[in-house]
Parts: structure tokens; sequence; C-alpha cells
């Protein structure tokens, strides 16, 4: 008799992002007559560059020819583009990253979550609180979260508390962890982390035998001094896993294309990761498709860098207008500085949810409660800056308008 | 301290592929001189549909300006995706398949190596053997295989035999199974499976709740009165997972589009597995390239149904060419009639390995050991259609001649 992977069972049914647009579509049905802005799901707005287009055509073309058709491609990528990341995203920078520590994936969705394949399930995974849900379900999933409760979440996760009083960065677990997951510029609340701060995450790895899955899905959003790449850090290579993405940094959240780093000097028990993962990849999927990869590769090209850097600085334009024009209205906010995230305090002690219904009635906003990331998240808000400029600017007027006092 | 899955540690460290490719390097620069014809990998050569190179560029451009753009998918598919594979491949054949039963993907390979997930650890697993490896070796990462022996296989895996003497069908296992793999039209051995046979198996899983995953990535080869779909079986949606691709019947291997079928009718312990792997898809993954998806919907337009079949039809004449040859040159041959697959007894009572280093040496052919799918791939070989016509003719002529007694 089959038997259910019980795990799943245990997940909480609602996911956050199904009860907004639950609420939106009740909302649009009642007051047909209202606009309503949706500065909620992080999901760009901006084309793809000309380059990725043409780019993206072109190998359209090769695959409907016998001459240049081509079927299986290698499981992690093909070299032209391993090449192009290792060329133009660590060894630019100084930062040593071979082609083969590179594994090209469809999302840093998949990778965050599949990574723990390689990892026995009676690991202690370490997450900040508030989270990218993500993180967490998968390890649940798999068997490493205990019981939940609503109260205290998840019976065998660490929580690090990412609060107002720590600057929204996690300190170090009092009590042993094998597996931390760090994100940085975070998801939700849009702070980066600086190369010191960080520097004591790499040498706890190290020291306690640890590895650290950095999701570094929003380094192209980062305008100060801050770390681009956890290899950046002295020691990193021997603890850290690097997970990024063209979703944000090139409008590929309907394209599907990143990838993730493994060093082959992460060896835990004298075995290599990237070669576990070489093997999990290889075993479990066949690549990403030739000319989405085509594409990718076209986003380091000049054209390309050129476009993508004015995609940026235009939803950074935007996260600006959010973070001062909330300030000016009287809310607390943090990031958007170098992140599309602006992470607000919601007024009056309310709860997150409150202040979603309370802004979806009055000012037809959509932003993300606070408190679907996490326990810690509770009297939080997520607005991002990935709509448009028109549509930024008369947000902030509606709330201006309505929160002003 | 991290711990690795100490079951990837299990695995063989050698692959059947890797292997073959290995050989044939040292082949070639042995014997520059000769012509190698390849006929080991299952991948196809024929280029992609004019319609569906059509239906990519168009798809394409749409993502490069702002009022077409689309940022994230639903995870499972396009809603005109899912719409096109219930209406062409289940509903206009009699089969009751609704959309959202239908989870659109990278791959089948990443759907039948996945699908584990949502299966408790401990659930029995049987498989053909001869077998496709992707089978076998995710079971093994997931806790399944238990202890391995190079004489008997897996400790806790279940091995049907399909061999000459049961006209490579498996047989209903004596002992309880909880998960049962079955491809037809066959990997390796190219054979197709009657109704009736199918029918066994579906009302064997309905009384012992066992679940059949059924891969039909062959099925548009089928050229005799087999069944397409297991769902034409009475009983198959209570009891069957169904993974088909666009990979072989539209060559997709290197663009990528696959579908698995999960009826809402498929519940055990009255948990929905629809709804479970829904949530591990929409939680570890973000669904397939838009770009990909408008052309996987080109395969069905009047355009892309002539142009496939007029490919399956090049790909199942160099089948007939390599079972007739082979059959005329005294070998013993199977498959190949509803396949692209043909499957063929080493003559002299030599090993699999033996044949292909004995055929690789004195003809220049590459084929795949049987040996490599399983114990009971011993003294077979497995020849594929994908070749072109004329390299496929070259190839049974250098087999004739060398061969015929």
């Amino acid at each position: 008799m089959l038997k259910i992977n019980e795990n799943f069972i245990k997940l909480p049914q609602s996911y956050l992002f199904v009860d907004i647009a639950r609420k939106v579509q009740q909302f649009a049905e009642a007051h047909p007559e209202k606009t309503i802005i949706k500065m909620g799901i992080g999901d760009v707005t901006k084309p793809l560059p000309k380059a990725v287009v043409e780019a993206m055509k072109k190998a359209a073309d090769e695959m409907g020819q016998a001459e240049t058709f081509r079927g299986y491609g290698p499981e992690n990528g093909y070299a032209f583009l391993r090449e192009a990341i290792a060329e133009n995203d660590y060894r630019k920078h100084g930062i040593d990253i071979a082609p083969d520590e590179i594994f090209v994936s469809d999302g840093a969705k998949s990778d965050t979550g599949s990574i723990g394949d390689i990892f026995a399930v009676d690991n202690v995974v370490a997450v900040c609180d508030p989270v990218y849900p993500v993180y967490i379900d998968t390890n649940v999933m798999a068997g490493r979260g205990g019981e939940y409760n609503d109260q205290t979440g998840w019976s065998k996760i660490v929580y690090m508390p990412c609060t107002e009083e720590t600057n929204f960065l996690p300190e170090i677990p009092k009590e042993p962890v094998d597996v931390i997951y760090l994100c940085f510029p975070n998801n939700p609340s849009g702070v980066g982390i600086t190369r010191e701060a960080l520097q004591q995450w790499v040498d706890y790895a190290n020291e306690h035998q640890a590895v650290i899955l950095y999701d570094a899905a929003y380094e192209a959003f980062i305008t100060e001094d801050l770390p681009h790449s956890i290899y950046e850090i002295e020691g990193a290579h021997t603890c850290a896993i690097e997970f990024r993405s063209f979703s944000k940094t090139a409008g590929f959240t309907g394209t599907r294309c990143a990838f993730t780093v493994i060093p082959k000097a992460l060896q835990f028990q004298g075995v290599s990761l990237n070669a576990l993962w070489n093997r999990r990849q290889s075993t479990k999927m066949n690549g990403v498709s030739y000319v989405v990869q085509r594409g990718a590769e076209a986003v380091y090209s000049p054209e390309g860098q050129k476009e993508i850097q004015e995609n940026i600085a235009y939803y950074l334009n935007n996260a600006k207008i959010i973070r001062e024009g909330l300030t000016a209205a009287g809310f607390t906010a943090y990031g958007g500085v170098n992140s599309p995230y602006v992470w607000l305090k919601t007024p009056d002690g309310m709860t997150s949810w409150e202040f979603f219904d309370l802004l979806l009635e009055k000012t037809g906003i959509v932003g993300t409660p606070g408190s679907g990331f996490g326990l810690n998240g509770e009297g939080f808000f997520r607005l991002t800056a990935f709509n448009t400029l028109e549509n930024t600017k008369a947000a902030i007027q509606r709330i201006t308008d309505y929160f002003r006092k």
C-alpha cells in the first residue's frame, strides 16, 4: 500500500500569495471603479533587453535547421554560458570561480528548494526570521521541520530573529546548526550585509563545519560598498554555496534561468558537494533550454549590460521614491537602497494583515504582509519597486494623502 | 557539522553514457580515419518543426515589449498549453483528463526523478529489469535502495525481469510492492504493451493500493493497436501517474518541455496526489519558460502536427531498416515497430560490453550495452533510430558486411 510523504501534510495549507490574490480579487469585484496598484509579489515588469530577445530568436532559428540543431545539452549548462558567468560575475571582480563550479538551472527557487537532496535528513537548519518561505517549506517536506506550532514555528528549525533591534541582521545561533540560509540583499527586509558581518558567518561555518546557503538573487541592486558574492569573503570557498538568478537582474522571471556556485574546495567528510550536486543534477534533470541559455549569455554582452543597468536603475529609483515617500508620510521604512524591496513598520501597532486590509481598502495598493515571512515579520509590510514609475508615484501619493498626519 | 546524504555515496560512480563516451573518444583518437556512426544515446537529430520555431520567436518578441511582457507564469504551466494537451492528447481520444490534472515541466527526467518527493521513504519500489537507470538512481538517492550488490542489484528494490521468455514484459511481483515504474513502449527493449496486459497491472495496483508511474515518453512511435495512454485502461485514474514529453515526440531534447498527468481521482489515505504534487511543484519551481511553452503549444497546430508526424515516420523507417537489416544479417532483434529502439541479442553468447567493443572496433558503430540497463540486459544491445537515413543505411551495410554468415 502506497504511503505518502507525511511531511507534506504537516505544511499549513494556505500560501501567502494565494491568500493575497484572493483578497485582491474580492476587493476588485466589490470596487470595480477603483484602480489597484500591485506592489506585492516581487515580479519584474520591464521587458527583456533587446540583446536577449535577439539572441533567443537566433537560437530558435538554429534549432530549426538540421546543421545547427541541438539535442540534449550538458546537464549543468553549456560551456559558453558557464564561461560567461565565471568571467563576468566572478573573475572580473577578482573572485576565483571556475566554470565547472557553476551549475546552470531554471531558477534559484529550484536550486534553493532542491539543494537539500544532497544533505542528510537529520541536519539542523537555521533560517532568518522573517524569511523567504521556500527555505523552510522545502526542508519541512524533506523531514527537517519537526512539528509546527503557530506561536513558535517548526520545532526542529532554528530561527534567527532579524528585527529592528538587530538592524534586521541575524545573530550567530547559540545552539549548533549545520545548514545556514542567508539571503543578502535580503528578501523581505531589503537590507544588505557588510563584508565584516558576513566574515563572521564564514568564520563560524568553517569552525563548526556548517554550510552556508547564500542566496544572492538581488546582488545586482547593490549600490553601496557591500559584497555582491559571498566568495569575496576569505574562507567562503570551503563553507558556502551561492545562488544567483537572471530573474531580477535581467527580467527573466518568465524566461527562467539561474545558476548555483559550488566550489570544488567545498568538502565535508572528504566528499565534494560539487560532485554530489553534479550527480543529483545529471540524474534528475536535462539542463536548461538552449534558447534560454543563449538569452542568458546575451545578458553579458555590452548591449545587454547597458539595458539591464538601465532597468535596475529604474527599479532602484522607484525604491527610492517609495522609501522617501513613506518616510515623509510618517512611516518608518527600511531597505530600498541596495534592494528592490522596502520594509515598512505598520503604524499604530497594527498587525501586518490589518495594515494589508487597510491599505487595500483605503488606497487600492497591494503589498505583502510581513507576517507571511515569519513570526518576526509581524508588524511589518513589504512593498516592491517593480511597478512602473507612474504607478509607484501614484501609490506614494495615495499613501501620503491618506496617512500623512 | 554538516552530514551529507550518504545514499549518494552508495551509488556506483560510473555512468553508462560517460563510459561509452570515453571508449568512443579513445577509438576516435586511435583511428582518426574511421567514420563513427552513433546509435547509442536516444537523442533526436531532426530540427524543430517550423511552427515551433516561429512560435518561439514570436514569444521572444512578446517578451521584449512592455505591453506583452510576461513575468512569473503559473508554476504548473500556462492554461493555453494545459488546455492544448488535455484536448489533443486526451479528450480527442475519448480520455477524460482535465487541464488541472496536467503539470507542465522541463522534462520527464525531472518529473520521474522528483515524483518520489511526495512518497514516504519506506515504500517498496518495483522496476523492470532492464530499465531506464533514472528510476533506480533517484530512489536510491532518496533512501529506497538499501544496499548494492553487483550480482543482485539493490536489496530493497524489486526487479521485474523482462526477458525473451517473458516477451520483455514484466510479471506481477509475488512480494508486495507500493510504487511500480512501467515504461511503454519500453526503453530500452522497444516493445509495446497491449491493453489486456496493462489492464492486469491497473487491476493489481487498484487491488493493492499501489501507484503505477507510467512513462509514455515514446507513445508517439506506436504504430500498432496499443494504448498510447494508461488512462485508456479502466481503473487507471485511481492508480496511475503518466509522464509524457515533447522530447522524442517533437524534437525537444534541447528545448525542454514535458508534462505529468495526475488525475484528481488518484488518492491514497484520503490524500490527493494531484494536490501533493501541486504543492511540491509550486514550492520547488517557477514553471517552464514562456517562450518554450509557446513552442510546445505549436506542436499541436496543424503545421506542427504535420511536421512531427513526418519526423516520427522518418525515425520509424530507420528503425525498420535496422530491425530488418539485423534480422537478415542473422541477428535476433526486437522492438523497432512501436519504438525508435531496437533491442538485439548479442551473437555467440557475447556479453553486452564485448559486443560493444567488437561493433565499435570492426564497424565504427556505437550502440548501448544492454547490461547498462540492468542485470537482465546482459547479452543484449540497444540501437537507436535517431541518426540520419543515410547513416542508418550505412551502419546496417557495415554490420551486414561484417556479420552475415
